[in-house]
Formats: structure tokens, C-alpha cells, sequence
């Protein structure tokens, strides 16, 4: 996990990483956020004015209800500190989403679509200004829609899922299994030139641009915002993918690809945000900067 | 095109049939739709409050922008009709979708999808309450979602539209072409037992449950309401789609998939609740009953 200490004018004053004491169960997790937050919070020259927090799973403002992962059920806003100041939660995903649309690469755009392509996929839904998480909170699962209908089976269990193919975490395994290598990573796929990595890539930039024709025809973003490890590809992921949306459109045009603007830090910022709405300062935001990386981190 | 003349208490006072003379160009269907409602006014006691009219295409509430089949630009609600009362426009496909959410079989759900399944395909996806059109409009195409990657091509110029598989015209067109014969209706493919028919169905349920699998696990709905003329066909649609839309999702639930409630009336009943809401009424809808069929039709 990750945490930070972010002034009024979007300052990240310090920001640090700790290892999830998932194996230790949900009880443990949650004490270790409470002495992150503690830790976090003594950086400072004084106490924070308010703690936001983006965790996965179902979530609402004031409750962390469940998450696959972690163990956790119904977790109340209040148990994640031991501080005497207003929490909001988040989710993971629409956290990043949210920094990204108020001062990331959505920034002034009301709908649009922040999607992270990491070890898994999830999409932050971006509609008329705020993150969009359905009927239930489960809304936003691009990762597992079948892009191949009979294609391979995801360790969700359905079939041909876009993750499967098109996540870091898929296109280095599928290489490395189609290679009879071990352990290969995808940003090695990308770059290598054997023609097993361009198959492999292939298939995932075909299934990328499946997912996000359908996006387009369904939800009609004015941008697509890429995000995550693997959008560190840069144009090796963005070109083709690109090429392929607006081939699979034809009659209507493709939104923008552009890369997202906040890295890895959209989902601690986008928390820090929480942070200050916690503590009613929603003002805050549109004017943070987006380089946040000459910010003294202990990681 | 259809109207009529709807009460604040929703009694269809008054429905009507007129062609849409598309051939003799926009001007002529905009004067075409300006006489319908003088005419459709005279049928009631005194002056209508107000006008809503469902058009296709691109469309604001003050103006129908676009709409490739009619081939008008910019006309302003104001231009249809005579009558000095206010006038709002919406989207014909939304505008059934907001009917069925507001007294309909999505009545009291906050996010659903009203699917009616015609002549072609397209959605209302409800959020938050209220008919989404996507950053520009053009959303809720998912009857051109690429459900088989390399699948036939649509008339839209795309591969593997939902709408080339399962649309009733599709249906029809399929078998009546592998079967070799002319002009077989959807209605008689679904219920017959020629393998031929068997098997253009099955792919019709295919595409469909693909398509609602992929909506599901992006919007979370909390309902799929099915409509139009291929929802007729009843449990020889719902059956098969519900149990492949449940087989499809591994780690969420289905949401329930319900015939809609107003039939060939949604858009004309949402017309007129866009009418009551251009008069100032607002509140009008939700006690309306959705037994509109006893109501006196001129077609």
C-alpha cells in the first residue's frame, strides 16, 4: 500500500510504500492502515485537516462493505484511524479516475474513460464530472468483458476476457508459457522483435482495441485516458491500439488516446482529494499539478 | 411516425399513425410532423400545454441536429410545430427509455437498460435516473458492439455488430438466406423447429447474451429490460438469453431481464412526458398506468 502527505496546494509533502499484511487476515490489514495513517500523519508540521482512502472491492463513501482480496466485510470509514478527523473511502480504480479528472489528463473533460492496465484491468468511468461505479458499486469491470467469445479461460472463469490477454500480468505469462520461458515480463514482449512476443502483443493490442470499441459505441467518452504499468509502452501501445479502435469504427470516430498524467500516484492522489472533501474542502484540486514526481518519497 | 394526445393523469386521450415521407427530404418530414401535431391537437378539448417529440439521431432538447435517415441539420424545436406552447425534444430510443423508467417496467430503479429489439438495435442506459446519451449523444449503440470479433459484416461496415446477429431484421434476413427462401419474418424463425432456424436463433441468443454480459459487467445495472418487436417472441427469448447471460458472468450475479412494460407505446408515452415537462410539469409520470392499450387508436 501506499500513502502520502498532500498540502492544500497539492503538495505531496511525503509519500511512502508498506507492505499489505494480507496473509494475516483482514484485522491486520486494517491495523496496519490505522498505523500507516498514524505514521503519515506525524510527516507534517501539525495534524491533517481530514484522511481519504481508495481501497478495492465494494466500497462507499463511509464503509468498505467487501473485497475478494483482503477478507474484509463492512469495514466502517472510522475504523481506518485513530485519528480525530472526518475519512472519506473510494474505490481503487475511480479514486485514480477521480484525480485524473480533476487535475490529470481528463482535467475539464466531463465524460471520459481512466483506464489502468496493470497487473489486472478496471476502468474509472468518468460520467458528467464524477467517477460512475453502477447500480451496486461493481460497475467498471472492462478487464472481464469477452472480447473473444470462445477465447481462453480467465482466472475469473469466463471466457475470453479482455484482462486475459491484455493485462501486463497476461502478456507476459502468455509469452513465457508460448515461449517455454519463465517469468518473462511484458514490457520485454513489447519490446522484443521474436515472433512469439509480436503474436502475443498482437492479440493484446486486438483485444485492447475490442474493448474500447465497445466502450466507445456504448458509452461515447470524449477521451480514453490509458493508465498503468504497461501504458509505459508508450507508442509500442498506443499506436497500434489506436489504429485498430479507429478501424473497428465506421460511423463514428474514435475519442483520444492519451496517456494518463498522475502514474502511479493517481490512486494516492485521487485519496488526497478525498482527504480534503472529508475535511469540506471540495474546492480543492483543479489547480494541483500534475508533477508530483520531485516529491520526496521513501519507498 | 405515431402520436397522440396524452392527459396529466397519462389517459391516451387520443393515438395516430402517419407515414414519414423520408423520400420527399427533411423539409418535408419536419411540415409533415408540423401538421401531425395540429391535427393530433384538435382531437382533445382544448390546446395542449406542451409538445415532446422523440426524433433519431443527434438530438439536444432544443434542437434535432443530426439524423443520417431523414437528413436534417440543426432544425430547432420550435420548427415542428405551430401550436404557441412550449416544446421539448428527446432522443426516440431515450425517450422510450425514460418512459419505461418513469412508470414503466423500470419504474423506481435508478440504473437499468431499456433494450428494445427491432427492425435494429440500440439502448437507453438509465444513470442515476435519468436516459444517458454519452459526452456527445451517440451513446447506447450496442446494437453495434463487436460481439463475435470476426463475424459478418453489418450494414453499418463494421464486423460482428449485436444488430447483424439479433435484431428481428436480422433474424429474418439469416435464415431466409441460408434457408434460400424470401422474406421469413423473425417471428417465424423463433418458432420453428428447422435446424436452419434452430440454429440462426441460437446465434441471435449468443450475440445478445454476449452483449449483455459485456453491459453488465461495465454499467452494473440493476435491471435489463427487453423491448420491441422480437421481445414478443417471450420465453423463447428470455429463457435461453437468461440462462447464457448467467452462464457468462462468474463472479457477479445477473441482473434480472424483463420485458418492458409499455411496448410500441414507450416512445410516445415518453414523448409526452418530455410535452408535460416542457409545460412546467415535471411531476407528471410516475403515477401513470402502463395499461395503455384500451386507449381509442387511429392507425
Amino acid at each position: 500500500m501506499k500513502g502520502g502527505l498532500v498540502s492544500e496546494t497539492g503538495a505531496v509533502l511525503h509519500s511512502e510504500r508498506r507492505p499489505t499484511p494480507r496473509a494475516e487476515g483482514p484485522d491486520a490489514v486494517v491495523a496496519a492502515i490505522r498505523d500507516f495513517i498514524s505514521h503519515l500523519a506525524t510527516a507534517g508540521d501539525g495534524t491533517p485537516e481530514g484522511v481519504g482512502l481508495a481501497v478495492p472491492g465494494l466500497v462507499s463513501e463511509t464503509a468498505a462493505s467487501y473485497a475478494a482480496n483482503l477478507g474484509w466485510r463492512d469495514v466502517p470509514a472510522s475504523d481506518f484511524t485513530t485519528l480525530d478527523v472526518p475519512v472519506l473511502l473510494g474505490h481503487d480504480v475511480r479514486t485514480g479516475g477521480l484525480a485524473e479528472s480533476v487535475f490529470g489528463a481528463g482535467r475539464g473533460i466531463s465524460d471520459f474513460l481512466f483506464l489502468p492496465i496493470g497487473t489486472g484491468i478496471a476502468g474509472a468511468m468518468i460520467i458528467e464530472g464524477a467517477p460512475y461505479g453502477g447500480s451496486s458499486g461493481w460497475g467498471g469491470e472492462i478487464g472481464h468483458v469477452p472480447v473473444f467469445p470462445d477465447g481462453e479461460q480467465c482466472a475469473c472463469g469466463q471466457l475470453g476476457c479482455l484482462e486475459t490477454y491484455a493485462s501486463a500480468a497476461s502478456v507476459g505469462r502468455r509469452y513465457s508459457l508460448r515461449a517455454g520461458l519463465e517469468g518473462v515480463r511484458a514490457e520485454q514482449v513489447v519490446s522484443s522483435d521474436d515472433p512469439i512476443a509480436i503474436e502475443v502483443w498482437d492479440e493484446a493490442v486486438e483485444a485492447l482495441s475490442l474493448a474500447l470499441a465497445t466502450y466507445t459505441l456504448l458509452l461515447d467518452p470524449s477521451l480514453i485516458v490509458l493508465g498503468g504499468g504497461l501504458s509505459e509502452a508508450g507508442p509500442a501501445l498506443f499506436d497500434p491500439v489506436r489504429t485498430r479502435l479507429v478501424k473497428r469504427l465506421t460511423f463514428r470516430d474514435a475519442p483520444p488516446l492519451v496517456p494518463a498524467a498522475l502514474g502511479v500516484d493517481a490512486g494516492m492522489l485521487g485519496a488526497a482529494l478525498l482527504g480534503w472533501r472529508a475535511a469540506g474542502r471540495p474546492d480543492l484540486g483543479p489547480d494541483w499539478s500534475t508533477d508530483v514526481r520531485s516529491a520526496p518519497s521513501v519507498s
